[in-house]
């Protein structure tokens, strides 16, 4: 063991194992956080994978990106779901590994065998998460939860009719973090009682708790007034994008009394702002007076950024507290060799066997000040012979014999060249 | 103790305590989301409030919905966090509790005598959770980050030129539970070695490491063909809005071939698909072909849709597979006495002082069936002296001096009239 070796402190999560039975964004991406932290997560898949094996956005050569961004660092399993045999296998998986096992992440209708209550008779202290659509059993996915619960129409263009839909599936997003929450909590509780837990989540309530806890749904039922569509205005307080000289709007944001007298003295608005008071009776040291006149406050703002390029408004603004930032695109984080994602610690480039050399991301938590760097996602079944001979002790003839009936699949795509990221690699020669 | 007290298990993070320093939505929904799990959160604020105090929606009496919302359960500690007297307080309540304290969640700038290494010389196991916006320190708050990353130009009708902001804070949202996350690891971490870890998490990272996790930063770097804005579109498969009958637009969404199958099964337009595949060469029962055919999809079928009202659609899809839902609104969910809230059992009635009566979420997580009803957000400052006496052991004569002198706060608004929720007070009597 070298010095670096040494210094390295095991990841928090070292010797967690999480069998996960999942698909699309929610559940793996639970896992997937768990695994950047260390856990030893293992996706089991139908022979041939699930339903998000082949989804959007695809590289050239044809493999998901998506499945491969949500799967990073773990191991991959492939049985016949549809066998008792395949799934006496993963529930001897989730039975095994001792203290440290017994843990499954799911949001999988479950199959004979592999029920709730058939996996604890054999495991007691199981630790079982699924997620569901509705807590009822009715299906759900984001798009229809975004739609009932009403953001659509607040969302967009103030002229605009009818709903928008939102692009990133934010309640999946969320979901998925709140599954990996809740199963470190169920942890901790087993390690000191000994007593497993079976916890659910709905993306629905996720969604409803998530309006409620932001004070959506208490505005709802105790003021009169509907919160408006708002545009690119920011609720309450003053924040909205700006048009600027060269053509790349920006967006400005005023959360305090200091980022408006900042605002305003990097402008020279100070004395037009104070008429304005006057005018209206109002004290734009407050948000509510800020937010209430945010028409006329635009209004006057804006021929002072139309005046003016992007890089000069960052250079004048650029010693107040106010918020300022550029609309910045996808295409831009990748042009010249993709200079701004290079330039990010959280980047790293990884070899993603299928879909090729890309920069991609670690963990958004960092630990000490060390990046973990991004791990590739398996093949779909390249830990099958690995995982069935280390848990379940399997010999070499026994899984042949199990792939030779369709028990088991073989790794379904090349192989990984290395399995090494490039900072493994060498890093500067990786960048 | 009671039976029904014997046979309720101890919340999963009991006996957990959480120092809080934080303010605006990610920090404090980090510690609210430990809180609902059973920690003991308590949340330091300056006396008269952090800048989040008065933060929109407010109720009609004024009070704050926003920070009612994200600090339900919590305990309310004020102090002068401008003197040195009133931060080592803070540095105390940090270093005390044994093996269940010495844990930080913050997203303050540190002041002198709670910087990291201050608060780790007198706690060697110190867990330090710190939300940044940038990592290099820079300031950013969600719509920055939001603008930044170029998700304003995905979102919104095709035919819109500018950005579109989302409204809900998504990469608060998620950078607090990702916060909740890294804490529970740590801990985990800690309670095995017994070290302590200092965590960092920036807002901006969240939200880039999202987009790579589900797939978008990679597509950007290795497809030429930019993601183009989809207006209600769903990327890669089938999904979109379709005008009804009585006015109410539904979200259709179809993620495999079997709500494929269904969905035209349902409508009747199988033959209609079939011509269609034949006259394109294309194979619907792929998302791909779905997908790139959506505008002729969309157009064959939405006269279905427009002929029928919202319930004869969920009527003759009800035995389908793919996705419907409704485009509802938040005023929808709170008519008619609030029924569609109170028909759900996440939410419960809650008195919180100064906002008065609504219904509001518990936890999403639902450990072993037992929905936890939400505990109203402390009166700012209400548990100063509560805190004081017990953790720090000050005597009352003690803590009337710090009030006195200014370096601690008295409870800023009315106390709660029984701090409890309707479901202790009796759920039927209370809904």
């Amino acid at each position: 063991m070298d010095d670096a070796a040494q210094q390295e402190p095991s990841p928090p999560l070292a010797g967690m194992r999480v069998i996960e039975l999942s698909s699309f964004v929610a559940s793996p991406l639970g896992g997937m956080t768990l695994a950047q932290l260390g856990a030893d997560v293992i996706r089991i898949d139908q022979v041939g994978g699930g339903p998000d094996i082949g989804r959007w956005p695809l590289a050239p050569s044809g493999h998901s990106l998506y499945w491969a961004g949500l799967n990073k660092g773990k191991r991959s399993v492939t049985v016949d779901l549809r066998s008792p045999e395949g799934r006496r296998i993963v529930a001897r998986l989730v039975a095994g590994s001792g203290e440290d096992g017994g843990i499954v992440l799911t949001n999988a209708a479950p199959r004979g065998g592999l029920a709730y209550d058939d996996l604890r008779a054999a495991r007691p202290d199981l630790i079982h998460l699924r997620l569901l659509g509705h807590r009822d059993g009715r299906n759900a996915v984001d798009y229809t939860v975004n739609a009932e619960l009403g953001f659509p129409y607040l969302t967009g263009p103030e002229s605009h009719d009818g709903p928008v839909n939102h692009v990133l599936p934010v309640w999946d997003v969320a979901c998925g973090l709140y599954l990996a929450t809740g199963l470190l909590a169920a942890e901790r509780h087993r390690a000191r009682t000994g007593e497993g837990r079976r916890i659910e989540v709905a993306l629905y309530d996720v969604a409803l708790a998530t309006a409620g806890n932001l004070g959506y749904l208490a505005e709802a039922q105790l003021c009169d007034t509907p919160r408006p569509r708002l545009g690119n205005h920011l609720f309450g307080d003053f924040g909205r994008d700006f048009a600027t000289a060269d053509g790349e709007p920006v967006m400005v944001v005023v959360l305090t009394g200091r980022h408006w007298r900042d605002l305003l003295a990097a402008t020279g608005l100070g004395e037009v702002a104070a008429a304005l008071e006057r005018a209206f009776g109002a004290d734009f040291g407050r948000a509510a007076d800020r937010y209430r006149h945010r028409e006329a406050l635009g209004g006057v703002m804006a021929p002072w950024f139309a005046s003016r390029t992007r890089a000069e408004i960052e250079r004048d603004l650029g010693d107040a507290s106010v918020l300022v930032a550029r609309y910045g695109d996808l295409a831009g984080l990748t042009r010249d060799d993709a200079a701004a994602l290079r330039s990010s610690p959280l980047m790293d480039v990884l070899d993603q066997p299928g879909a090729g050399r890309h920069l991609a991301p670690g963990p958004p938590l960092v630990f000490d000040g060390r990046q973990v760097p991004p791990r590739p996602a398996p093949v779909l079944g390249e830990h099958t012979g690995e995982v069935l001979r280390e848990l379940l002790s399997l010999s070499p003839g026994e899984v042949d014999d199990l792939r030779a009936r369709g028990v088991a699949g073989e790794p379904a795509g090349p192989a990984p060249e290395a399995g090494r990221t490039a900072a493994e690699a060498g890093r500067a020669g990786g960048r």
